[in-house]
């Protein structure tokens, strides 16, 4: 059976940002926010805040705002960030050991189990104390284990059958950093990074910005 | 002087898109491509890439479709991929040293120039043979190498100052890894990679899928 209600792509990808500043002002120790102060500190106007936020049941009291804490609880709980996911990463060349290193240091839910290479010179390396082992055993060990997420960090030749490997396997979602669009059945989740991508689109802007000064 | 059209971010986030498939194509020995081909392998519907493409004049032409070499090179040179950028990273750390060695490898117009630390243990090391300098000397560096762009792989509490030191020297673009949103003038692009946002997109993909499947 399909949801009713379809939230967009857009509305999810701000929730995270949401979350980031709600974090901030906890640390500062700020209780609470009203939706136009909220609006100045994330740049998105107070009525796609509240729009955003209806879609989810809406969080804000009239002549309150928001509660710094209550909200940021919520979104947690809507992205699922109340729940433990542990990973495995495949590719242990730089990328696959900053993914490894810098997840690390969340010390949020997401807990990276296992790194997997073929590079005979790079199994058996250690990386914030998890093994790298062999590609071979990973069907295996996601199976035992119970692994919710593969994180690909592969050439781009070799992403589509780690992914349908890992799909097979059973994770529930791919967090693909390999520069290529891979497919997988409907029921496994797929983000992508593509980092070369997001460069493209910085060399767009750039002459763009460019254009402006230059017709000033 | 403002630009009279202005082309959604949507638009500029698909085209780096178009461009690898196409990139795919050309390495098969593909020469030409009918919309409704592009339309199957990108997954965008013929109509979405006939109005992407119309924004910068369009280049199919009816009955024949697209050209694989020419639709490759104008989006290229529609992205100012056609011309090369000189980088610098700061922060030696696991993800700088994943950028340096990513961007390395895309043998494209994006040269890293130099790496820059306050970490004096990591000050002097060499990655792909770009040293890691010592951070006071950015600015100078940037401004007698005439630097484009600045890789921001700090800490989200440093990445502001470092921001602003880049915009000083005279950087027109920043690429920016840390967990933050950084402000900048508005000559210079802004181009975020907000790594665990993106994890946590994934998470909520992960959860919705799985009550997709639980109501089956």
């Amino acid at each position: 059976m399909k949801r009713q209600t379809k939230i967009s792509n857009a509305v999810i990808k701000r929730l995270p940002r949401y979350r980031r500043y709600l974090r901030e002002l906890q640390k500062k120790g700020i209780d609470k926010i009203s939706s136009s102060e909220f609006s100045d500190l994330t740049g998105y106007t107070a009525s796609q805040i509240r729009q955003d936020l209806n879609n989810f049941g809406g969080f804000g009291q009239q002549g309150y705002g928001y509660s710094v804490s209550g909200l940021y609880n919520e979104i947690s709980a809507i992205l699922g960030l109340d729940k433990q996911y542990k990973m495995v990463i495949v590719g242990a060349g730089n990328l696959g050991q900053a993914i490894a290193n810098h997840t690390y240091y969340y010390k949020t839910g997401f807990i990276v189990c296992g790194i997997f290479e073929i590079n005979p010179r790079l199994i058996g390396m250690k990386i914030n104390d998890i093994e790298v082992m062999d590609y071979d055993r990973i069907v295996e060990f996601v199976e035992s284990n119970d692994i919710d997420i593969g994180v690909i960090c592969t050439t781009k030749d070799a992403a589509q059958e780690v992914a349908d490997k890992l799909c097979f396997a059973g994770v529930r979602g791919l967090w693909n950093f390999a520069p290529v669009d891979i497919e997988t059945p409907t029921h496994v989740a797929v983000e992508n990074m593509h980092i070369s991508d997001s460069l493209h689109s910085l060399a767009y802007h750039m002459n763009r910005t460019r254009e402006h000064e230059d017709k000033k």
